[in-house]
């Protein structure tokens, strides 16, 4: 609980402009804001450092419509994941300055237009693009630029050795691959900087739709790499962006 | 391929001071020591920031001296994870300064005395302690202090909200849980760093020995969370180091 | 095996209105009735205080009205389970007051229109209200009350805490989650009534379809927890009935 | 949060007792007290009706000695499980009235005297009796009476058919079962009360130390069952005991 | 090898109407017949007492009437297990006495007429009737009489015990669960007869499309069961068929 | 129920020998006996052709000591399996004609002396013979002989086919390997009897204690195959004990 | 790296051609080639003695037609997995000579005319010759012959002993099978050159779309056999070329 | 079955010499040698070019002494793997020229002198050599030469990279790792000859044993990886040695 406000419903409750129960009422009801079905929590940016991100998938298009108008009232930036090709349109009776990726799969409204640091983003094979684009979405919309370098799986090694140097600059590694997700331990083994790790889908048979790179990466015997749900672009973008605004802030960059 | 040894190799060649071949041989010399059945990683310090660790499971005694004898060699710190009580004593003979954790199962050697940094080490129970201390352990080795909160659980949830004040106040923060592993999820909830989860193998019957608070951590619904491997208090540790050594570097702390 | 019936049996074959293969066979004859591919548990009701329930999955409309047409004649009331929509107008037909929740894919015919005692049903997402619907047509078909929250997963946890009090209200919580499933562990540290868990399977990836917040669930470190069937809403409202019919049952309410 | 509580740490603050800071302070020092290493949740019996049980398992003698210590100064009964031969009597210098049963791997110390209620301990095999124990002792410690049936698993199946009536007198059954673990689901189609269902790790082969009577229990065809962990005779007699508190509690029984 | 036929190629040899060679090959070309894609396995009968069983899944409509040319010749009975709706229309050109199962999915060619010995084919439920009738066909092709008893699950156990009495009237029984799978252990207990238990994947979430009710009629605590593959009615009915001519076989009946 | 016994009570009711009460008292009453933590199922023989058999596994040796006693009175044959050597010795003061096998871990008292029928007990490997002992004991201790062919697996195939002739002439075939469990398929394609397949443990890797032959077993694509749970000689050994008593009963060999 | 390669970059140097920055980016462009989203490894050929497999799956169309049109210039064989049918149309507009094999779902461009060196391709049963022609066209492209022999599963013993001498005269032989894959083992124990085991995904229930097979191959007991991932003809059909390729080229075959 | 022996047992026949049954007998006899629990291949040198390998686990001393002897008479090199320290003393009494390898477990009698064709046995880390050993010792028995490079991990990538113009020499490698199990991949990656991929079961956590780099290796993107079961260094030698057995068999090194 942070003091300020407590301390701001403590006096109003002082002057006895407030009942003890009013006080209590008045703190519950600045935290969350109830629709049917719903429950939004308006505090979210100001305890994690970012608004609620919207997880589309399962959510009706009245929904999210209803959640986004909400939001726009806040005047921040909104991320909603996982949606389908025509929802970008169904929003821009109530919203502008709507950004539909289709490969990530993501709507961004407000996007910042300046980015400071900078997360790499790489990918074992082409395959593992979709869940890439949802970490940049995701990182962009957090404010940070990104540094993409795409298909460069370990059986061609030279392909992320040429690129090593490219990473080495940026703040934080995303890195993605789908098969045996090898490439996060042979990154994280030549370069000084985090790496999130993000197992995909990509694959068949043993590859059970992502446990096979997972277990590789959970068993990585190059320190330095943390792991995310297969698939979770979000996930590895948002705690990448967690870390370079950390990196960021305190510099003052 | 770092461009100024290269460029030295290179001009020794111009200069016909090596064949081509010597040249060839020189940059792989250079790498790695090379002793009967181990070859250390001379280069890892230049590459990722910290020199290597060793892994004490599975290696002999006289395997582990040899390394260390090596290593001092260079000057730098030295992390010896998965010891067993004992081995201390017989590394006394060839180091001091040597630093023995028995929870933590740990030895140091020439561990830093001042800390810069400071990351939040959170248990749910008083049987996560060891992997805690081990994660712990490994950042002062990397020369980053640590705010220890143990036995935090949810069953009583406001144990964790009494410290949230004092997590938010570390750069980032381990947080390791056994049973159904739900620590990192609402401490994610609550705070603006990032958030580096280790399932512990704390548990019983379907805990699978650790495997259902890995689930738990991988599915975590706030944003925020990258998990390292069951009981890898090393490996949290480490990563939260490199992302602390990122902030603090940036910012000239 | 109930006295007075057996008694009765006992009695007509001591006056050899029966023959000793008649009386076993009419012990028989009494507990259930055959049809083809059918057969319907006449005794239930009388057995577990509820009639059969109707599992529509799996069974053809012909097969469920035959069933609906049988019971119809016992002037109870009726639940049929995962419908799709539909099949309530091919049952107008053969009955009235009939009650179809499209959320729930539930029908209840019959349905008790007073309702005495009250079980919380409580989601963590908007994705596991189905689950929840399900749940709370069961208890009402019960004759039981419920109070709905939804959308109060721990990523936000004041959400949660908001509505303890109302959840200390009801006499047994059904809580719902799909994700890492930690809602129950949080609402069972904070009440003093049975929680009944529910894993749902809305998640991706390592979730596996409900297991991981099955496991958590299992797992739970606060005790007063137990657990059924992944996004089985039917099993849980029918516990919950069970408990408060009990509960209700000795105080007279 | 308690109201009471509240406003009486509130009027403090109005009457300039206290400053904002110092009542911040007050309500989280209430909450819980800190040990090395041990976090005791004081306001567990006042939130869920039952104080902290200990968990004798990963534990040193010593800190469990600690923590009884504490809890005797609050005049309670005090639980601890998963416990070993030896400790009662390690505890007999600061306490009296200890009960240690060695099946149950239980010590009870201020054990209630009379019981309220009644619950079902039912168990298919000899080897579940040392999990019906550990619930039994734990329904004790509620104050809770219970009927104790043992061996009655299906293979012969009038044995629980001879048991039906007995069962169907307590308020609520535990019903434990290794091997496959059908018991639960037979006894439920033939009850109208609540089932918790314990699965137990006595099996071998394709048993896997009780997932295979645990799938059984979740999959029941039998309404009115809800399962916990493996071996978990704690959390089954816990959850039967809230039921039967309320039970008892609104006839006034 | 059988030794008639042994002895008639060597006695070929002997009279030097046959080369080493050509014995060798002759030997050979008797066992089965090759085409295009496909091996047919002539000997099968002889060998196994049944014609090789023709698996439709996966073979295309050609596949299988080629096969069905190759065996009329051989004047045996026909079944083809696992076919679409339509497939016994193609085959009506080339084949009569075509009797075609649309609950079993099966053709059967050339049916005996009469039965000798009977099978029991118990299902828990109505939806485990399709596995139960690919049962019935196949032993029936066997020239088996069966007893169908469904829809007889543990829910309401009178419906088992009101059928022992039939059931321990044939010489075999195939016991038939999706669910938690209890059936096979109650019905054995309960009979001096074989159990050939199935597992079917009717159900949801734990379940796991069988392997639920699969484990526990492995891990029966009843002896007299053995356990075939998920949803296999073919090979139980099969091993019942095996079971069954042996005893009506040496019994001459 | 056995309709003689009913009628006897019966008549016994109408004679007015008996009340209502007592009758149905007394069926219950011949059911079971009762002791302390054990309930012996007296009936088993006369309901499922074989005495009660005690699995040793779990149990005091007073609990079977006691069992023991109880079933001497019976004048029957005792089965107790998965003994420990020295228990034979213990039993020896209230039993004589005790029969221990320590390979099996079983022990019989009042082993029939003459065989009727054949059970083929067929092994993979030498590691395989425990399992094949333990089916070996349980059917000679149901009065059938078997012939063992030990270490025939299928790497040397000709020690199958070698062997093939003596197997048909037995009734059934207990095949029993561990590592990938090949044998049963390739036996039972070469045989027209049933094959009883048993799994064991004998293995390592992905071996799984068991799993992988298991798995095998489940999915033969050789008809004519049921399995056991993994290590299971008993019930492999009572399944064809089952067989053969109804091959050889009817047939009145 | 190839020290040719590396001496004329050297010496450039030597002669100041280039600078060292020149040098250092020579090596690296030469050795692959960057589109947007893909990154062609052109020195692949040269150090694993075949061109880079385009995997068809998950690349569009436009993807592919980008790469072929690449390779093209290299004047080598392309083989594209995983394609659909359709594709090969689309590229004919670029190129001539291009083979679509709709079974085993490749485009092979510029295939070799001339066999060197022989593998045995065999399969279990019809459901398999989809894997078993992607195996085949692998090798083919490799420029070596190939044995097909399908439908030869161990229920009919006979087939595949009736195949064992063509199998021996093989250099190498990729064994392909679903159901229990057996085969494999079998087929090993016979001959005396390696084996390639393929399990597929053909079967149902436990079988796990091929896990049951491939734990089958992993634990065979007959030396000889190794592993590729389920339904992997390419994988299996490529690690037979390279082994041919070393037979032929050591011998000049 | 071999043409030439099978010519000599007809010609017997036709002149005679034997009857059919002894001919029948004779082709039998030849192929085994049985024993009291085992059956002794003595073909399969002929077969599968290496005679029976006699796998030490779960053999008594006394077994493995009996089938020494018996191969003994056969001249042939013996190898014993899965052996414990002590046995190769107990041997010394039947044998001379008995090797044993403490680190790979297995004893040798009779090894060549000579070696011809060259394996590089490559391993990730310093605990995987007991396996490498294993597999050594096997190559070496027979016949064939190793290079053994051992720890050089991808954690410091030029390690492997240093190493790769050695291994290029070899014939075949077989790659040895535990952890995530990544060397298999980028070594095929680098190199022209065929790699075995042995996963270990050196890791803890969600590394399961060795089931984490199994699925690396099965699911590895590199072409010309085979896999064989964790642990087993004799699998993968015997798989390289008969690789490089064809290799210089055609090429008559």
């Amino acid at each position: 609980m942070d003091i300020a406000t407590f301390k701001k419903i403590l006096d109003e409750y002082k002057r006895s402009v407030t009942t003890a129960e009013q006080a209590a009422e008045k703190l519950n009801s600045l935290n969350s804001e109830r629709m049917r079905d719903i429950c939004i929590d308006n505090w979210r940016g100001l305890r994690t450092g970012f608004p609620e991100v919207i997880f589309g998938n399962g959510k009706t298009d009245k929904q999210i419509i209803n959640i986004v108008e909400k939001m726009l009232a806040q005047n921040t930036v909104i991320l909603i994941t996982r949606v389908y090709a025509g929802l970008e349109e169904k929003l821009s009776s109530i919203a502008h300055d709507i950004h539909f990726n289709e490969r990530a799969r993501t709507i961004t409204i407000s996007k910042p237009e300046n980015f400071k640091g900078k997360a790499g983003i790489i990918t074992a094979g082409t395959g593992d693009i979709p869940v890439a684009e949802e970490a940049s979405e995701t990182l962009e919309a957090m404010g940070i630029g990104t540094d993409k370098i795409y298909d460069v799986g370990v059986a061609g090694l030279h392909r992320i050795i040429d690129n090593i140097n490219a990473i080495r600059k940026t703040d934080t590694a995303v890195v993605i691959a789908g098969m045996e997700g090898t490439l996060p331990s042979v990154v994280s083994g030549l370069v000084d900087i985090p790496v999130i790790a993000v197992p995909t889908s990509i694959g068949y048979g043993t590859h059970m739709n992502g446990f096979a790179p997972l277990l590789t990466m959970l068993n990585s015997c190059a320190a330095g790499v943390s792991v995310v749900n297969i698939d979770n672009g979000f996930a590895a973008g948002y705690q990448a962006g967690l870390i370079i605004k950390k990196i960021i802030g305190k510099s003052g960059e």
